[in-house]
């Protein structure tokens, strides 16, 4: 068996904590299997190289920032390559080049083209365990690209499909995806199967146990992930194409804090200006969701819709560059409110599943603000001051009942 | 114009310290001039991450010890560049990888074999200053290796050598090459130009400020180099193959207090015996200096020799392994001696300068315990309690006279 095994910066943030890693590789090498292992930078590492970053040059150059915050993960890889020889067993650390992971040439926010395998296969054949910078990748420059947050679970997708490994495994400080996030919702359980289509709208939706597009990676390749914990053997949450248990109707409560509200008011009512409005944001990259759209007085309509909180403020800087072009008469930004989700495949096939959220935060008095809902998602903005008291009223009456 | 220049390590400790430095490069730029400038790893960081890694394994792989160093030049590179952006200046960071550094396979303690020019001339022409880490390369596994402490002096040489650069500046915590250590010997003088030789056996023999290894490239290749300080604008020390003023008889003074001195003792007088004994040491990597053999008693000899201090152990050890077949009765490891060394490529043509140094140690009660001479050096071995005292007598003798 071919194994990839991911873990995060906090799984290799000391000594015994590599130590505890290194031994549960080692188990399984001893098993007779090859072990591919992936590692994010030590604990706070890219956060502090940031802050380093920032110090010097605010708006520093992405190429560069890609270039040092590489360091974290190279170091995390050697370091293990160490411990695991400590241990007497033959391991050797890669980075990006080594690998040669090629990615799009967009610097902190790149994506995998084309991983080669010739170099990995080569020291597992030797008897090696393999040791690989996550995160990181080289684009056509044969510069150093990072994959934005996250990005070390992508780069164990990828590896996995590349090299055709029969696992990969993800590990974390939880021990899988649960149903709700279980420090709100004391009675959330962990969820034995989810499909990807779920996990991914959990994913997006904050549910930060894995990095949305190394879910997207792992559904275009069929690669089956299994999302455990680092620190016990405890059996995690399997995320694959179609899960062997009747499909539940709701998998899972997720909340996203990191939400803004804009309302745009008074634009004209004319076509195409919806459009304008879309595309002007769409060109800064800032991502747009829960839309509303409705016709107010006089012939004008408002538009409001979500944003990450942190492109909140460009957004409203952006729109009000194209205040008169847009006929926009204001623009309101709001930024105490939180996306509440419910997510589940049987949704699909269920009706007055939306009527059963809607009661169930009708009944603690939790007002919705806006609402969108995908195939198996339905998506309610709240208040921010009501986020906890509605992720359990609905978790209990989606999981509980 | 084409210039090289290397900062070290205390150059770029802090931020402070990187704008210094990215000014002063700036500086040159803005001449019209292109500017490849060398970076080492920021102040102790080689330090700190040599202690992490011998926490977890301290007998380390030396590989995963190169992969792991390597990222002290690539931070300090990418600070570097970001701190000259937000300058206004368009900057590149490299490593070895991205410019081809070409090395030996010998990991810690490689050397050049070929430098690509290309990216480096290309990010010249497209305007940029580009810097490059330091004390770092490939080899032909695609491996990191380093080049041993001081090794980025030899990474600017090597490069001033492939760019056939119009300069190569050293930049350091001094101000050049004194006659002797200024901290000993407070009338110590700054040297305006010394030779390639004399400078080689400087470093050699302890004299900090170049890598010995850099100035042996720097013949080779006829690279001419400044030494001088990053602080403050004085003209620094000129090292070039024949220098302008007339050859000082002396130029230099220079201590080497991490030496220490090995005795065997009433080794059988048979030919090949001392071969013997010096090929155990050659194959374990240890340099042997300042060779005494004598006649002893009943046919046997006596070989003393000195050696770097922390390889003493080894080289006990070693030959401990082989006393019996070395016909070694007794073996005795010293490690209170120094080398004091006088320099000069005026010695050459002058006779008495060893007879003058004699009795300039004699003269303040320096004892004498072993001689080695070369054509423009004469070493002494003598206890380290007299090392300031002997290295004053010399100073004054010669270059005070």
């Amino acid at each position: 068996m071919l194994i990839v095994k991911k873990f995060g910066g906090s799984s290799v943030a000391n000594k015994e904590r590599i130590f505890n890693v290194a031994n549960r590789c080692i188990e399984e090498y001893r098993k007779g299997n090859k072990v591919v292992v992936v590692l994010s930078a030590m604990g706070d590492t890219t956060d502090d190289m940031i802050a380093m970053a920032n110090d010097i040059n605010p708006d520093a150059p992405k190429r560069e920032m890609d270039m040092l915050l590489a360091c974290g993960e190279q170091t995390s890889v050697s370091l293990m390559a160490m411990a695991m020889a400590s241990l007497g067993v033959p391991a050797i650390s890669l980075n990006a080049f080594q690998v040669s992971m090629h990615t799009t040439s967009k610097y902190s926010n790149a994506r995998f083209k084309r991983i080669d395998t010739e170099r990995i296969s080569h020291e597992l054949e030797s008897g090696r365990i393999v040791i690989v910078t996550g995160f990181q990748g080289i684009n056509k420059y044969d510069d150093i690209t990072t994959l934005g947050r996250g990005g070390s679970d992508t780069t164990a997708v990828a590896l996995a499909a590349a090299l055709r490994a029969d696992a990969c495994e993800i590990y974390t400080d939880v021990e899988g995806v649960y149903t709700a996030d279980p420090r709100v919702v004391p009675n959330a359980k962990k969820i034995k199967e989810i499909t990807y289509d779920e996990m991914l709208e959990l994913a997006t939706l904050g549910a930060k146990v894995l990095h949305n597009r190394s879910v997207e990676l792992a559904k275009k390749y069929g690669v089956q992930l299994v999302v455990r914990s680092s620190l016990n053997k405890a059996e995690g949450t399997v995320v694959k194409e179609v899960t062997k248990v009747e499909s539940m109707l709701v998998s899972g409560v997720a909340v996203d804090k990191n939400a803004a509200r804009i309302a745009l008011i008074g634009l004209r009512n004319e076509p195409g200006i919806a459009f304008k409005v879309f595309d002007v944001l769409a060109k800064k990259n800032i991502n747009v969701d829960v839309i509303l759209q409705s016709i107010g007085r006089d012939d004008t309509k408002d538009i409001s819709f979500t944003v990450d909180e942190d492109q909140a403020k460009e957004a409203v800087s952006v729109l009000k560059e194209n205040q008169e072009r847009l006929t926009i008469q204001k623009i309101i930004e709001e930024e105490n409110v939180a996306k509440l989700s419910i997510v589940g495949a049987g949704m699909q096939s269920n009706a007055g599943v939306a009527a059963k959220m809607f009661e169930a935060l009708y009944d603690v008095g939790v007002n919705i603000r806006m609402i969108a809902t995908s195939e198996i998602r339905i998506t309610v903005l709240i208040n921010l001051e009501d986020v906890d008291l509605a992720t359990k009223a609905v978790h209990d009456k989606f999981i509980e009942d």
